[in-house]
């Protein structure tokens, strides 16, 4: 790695770090650089502003996120509707193990800045909620080969997606909200039962 | 009103403007105190701090919340599963009302703060954790009421009422994500699909 991607790779990471465990407001472009051991004339070289670098970020960890979690959770190894179960347990994990570390649950890092900042900034939100509708599609797809398999009552298969997407973000939410992992594992399944049926 | 009801009662409401459209980390003592017309001075004699003033602002809330809208979305006077429907309703009401006014859906005041503090703030967090348990609540009575009635299957009302409340959270965060009240609407009614079979 250059030393020029390893500057950018820290500044990414420690962002996407901070923000997890905190929020947007409340961590500055100099606690970043402080944290990443970079100067603040070397920050505003990869990034025109603190958005900036948000939206970098964004991009950054859901390419990370489709590329480990997902892939992992939605391989074709199983069939469909357990593959939604597999990606319910490693959020369950994920909580788990975040909230061993650091003794907080700290939630969806997508859903937290869409919370925090969608009414506030247009760049930020529209990057999460392009994020959410590309984890609704590979969960439509799932729908649509359960349905096929005759796993699955008829049902709008899209509305359906968006609506565990919801569930997804009202679970981590939730989990957060009671700091227990715990909250995944016993309403997770039940992602399952939500149906919106054909128009 | 006296006055000194009067000023705390222009602080709460100020508070709760202030961090509904913002967030809590953006807004300061300083600003609320001069939208509120208050001295900074005043502010401290009825609130230590900003968290105070915030626990008082999510009781003051939500005790408007019950009295009014939750009053008026689950009285006995139709069918049980119809009251889940008409809160879901009134949601999405109150964000196309917000909408409206602001050009922006700001999601569920309660679930802002959850998201953006529960990792940071323990008094906040406790206190959110709290209300959510209050709106799980009467959700439950509908559940065994409509389950009495025959009008469900057999399911763990407890559970299902949580996961209910989990789903009214993510739909409110995608509403705000996608600054689009309709959200609610096209997915709401799956609320009613939701079930966690009995243990």
């Amino acid at each position: 790695m250059t030393q020029v991607h390893d500057t950018k790779r820290r500044l990414l990471d420690t962002a996407r770090e901070l923000f997890y465990a905190r929020s947007y407001e409340d961590v500055g472009v100099q606690e970043i650089c402080q944290q990443a051991g970079v100067k603040k004339g070397s920050f505003y070289h990869f990034f025109p502003s603190k958005r900036d670098l948000t939206v970098a970020m964004l991009d950054d960890s859901w390419q990370q996120f489709q590329e480990t979690l997902l892939a992992a959770a939605f391989a074709p190894d199983i069939p469909p509707l357990e593959r939604i179960q597999r990606l319910l347990d490693m959020q369950y994990r994920h909580h788990s193990a975040v909230k061993e570390k650091t003794g907080h649950v700290f939630g969806c890092p997508f859903g937290n800045l869409a919370g925090e900042m969608s009414s506030r900034d247009e760049v930020i939100r529209a990057r999460v909620k392009r994020i959410f509708s590309d984890l609704q599609a590979p969960i439509q797809n799932i729908l649509e080969e359960a349905a096929a398999a005759g796993d699955l009552p008829e049902l709008d298969s899209s509305a359906t997606a968006s609506a565990m997407v919801a569930y997804l973000e009202g679970l981590s939410l939730m989990a957060k909200t009671n700091n227990d992992p715990d909250v995944v594992r016993r309403l997770g399944p039940a992602m399952l039962s939500l149906a919106v049926p054909p128009a």
